[in-house]
């Protein structure tokens, strides 16, 4: 059997202002995924990792990320795939998006390469729909497997940038020890918005975009805000509001939840200001007996990739 | 009395997806005004253009402008303006725009630049509350004071930031005369959206600051779609859909509603090709016997100035 090892970095999705449609790499932490072909047929998921995982493949996010990809590869291959190291479950930094992730990287390598990075994202999505309650979200696949900032412009058809990353940016996650499922995240949200609410949050998104290009982290920091999701979310967040001021109060230029929560992330323009930033996240969940990772992390263009 | 002459583009806001957000200055046409001041107080202002203006100066946008800008001045002194010539009221193109940027950029100038061009923008933004029933919006204001591409990040407090242009932006602008007044246009728009429509828009909004900041023509005219307002605004445009469609077929990147209309744009990344468009969108409106002028310009960074 021809074997291949893949990272995959976790992600921080929405970044405030993007709700669906913008993501970014983390390059701390992530997911190591081998994935093996030979002849014949049939998916095989095991799990090596310290995560509980489904036992059903059904359940597992990998397993219609990878259908999608044989499906459009159109030649039956027996694939394995063992999950070796995992991102939590629900902590709101892409786990499930690095499995589909690494899994549909590495059964491109060892196929040789018959797809473009971009189809992959699309592929990646399938895992995406089976915990999102069918809603087909690129914002964590897309990083994961891209790498750096990606925009995601539309869906119908899916349209996919890579956006500039300034030489001074950086970020800091905590990623408490406390689950919310990317449904119930979802499920809190309005399905209507005050177009006035509207028209905040796009000028947030063309700030953040502005900010990436022109190089200014304190454009980019500032337009990491979030009046959709951010006010429904943080009730799943123990303290989320002193801990927003208190990440401001040590040089954050921008605070937010990531994806769906309950990690929470803050951006500044040095390695020094992150690992700062690291140790405010720990320290507030600390007082509260919370357990949490913290990492601290340059945003670079790397993605997936054979390690 | 010293007196000074200025020029003040028009400008297309919205640009599409942008609602509120984003607009530009088109070079082809605008207003010319004449600033002058005195020892003493009041404001004068008189119409020389051929287009009919309210004699009233309480309902003439630049008169709030001039005030905001006195205001902050400090100290009293007698305004003469004098409109010698001005895009029709009503196109869509910012003429209420250029009145209020023309006006306070000649008396910064006259009295000797004590206020940045953002701080001007401010000032107009007066003119423009007039006008639109209360509401702020520098969509307009901003470019027509700043010339090029302008986001307004947020309004409280007002954020704005140049976007780069790339060097192939042209735009083709048609003004059909029949007249949709800011209050029109604005009154027919929802109050609510829903949460997938918005993200839809702020996708695109990423995606044209995207493209202007990659160069990215392509990308910038397909990021021009605006969910929100093109569907409930295009019922005052006649034949809105088959100009639209005729753009396209005839090399449009992107195509929308100026403003609140009924003036329209279309992006390419040519001159010759914005001209083609010119003549698309003029036999479009002959053929429905609707007097119309056309305008091709190359976006470039050039806004109001002493001519």
């Amino acid at each position: 059997m021809k074997t291949i090892k893949i990272f995959a970095p976790a992600t921080v999705a929405n970044l405030g202002c993007g709700f669906d449609v913008a993501g970014m790499a983390i390059d701390g932490t992530g997911d190591i995924i081998e994935v093996g072909v030979e002849e014949g047929e049939g998916i095989e998921i095991s799990n090596r990792s310290e995560v509980p995982l489904p036992d059903d493949i059904e359940s597992n996010v990998a397993t219609p990320a990878v259908r999608a990809l044989l499906a459009a590869y159109g030649k039956e291959v027996a694939v394995r795939i063992t999950i070796l190291k995992k991102i939590l479950p629900g902590s709101g930094i892409g786990s499930s998006a690095a499995s589909s992730a690494g899994a549909v990287w590495g059964l491109n390598e060892v196929l040789g390469r018959p797809f473009s990075p971009e189809r992959l994202v699309e592929f990646a999505m399938e895992g995406e729909s089976l915990i999102g309650g069918g809603a087909r979200h690129a914002d964590n696949v897309a990083p994961a497997i891209l790498g750096g900032v990606v925009l995601i412009r539309g869906y119908e058809p899916l349209d996919i940038v890579r956006l500039p990353i300034p030489d001074n940016f950086y970020a800091a996650v905590v990623h408490p020890h406390i689950t919310v499922t990317t449904r119930e995240g979802r499920g809190v949200l309005p399905r209507e918005i005050p177009l006035k609410t509207a028209t905040t949050q796009w000028g947030n998104v063309g700030g953040l975009v502005a900010g990436l290009a022109l190089g200014d982290m304190a454009l980019v920091g500032r337009s990491m805000k979030d009046a959709v999701a951010e006010p429904v979310r943080k009730r799943f967040i123990p303290g989320y509001d002193s801990l927003h001021d208190a990440l401001f109060a040590a040089g954050a230029l921008g605070v937010n939840i990531a994806g769906s929560g309950p990690a929470v992330f803050a951006v500044c323009d040095t390695l020094a200001g992150a690992e700062k930033l690291c140790e405010v996240m720990a320290a507030h969940f600390a007082a509260l007996e919370i357990p949490a990772d913290t990492y601290s992390s340059k945003i670079s263009g790397e993605g997936a990739r054979v390690i």
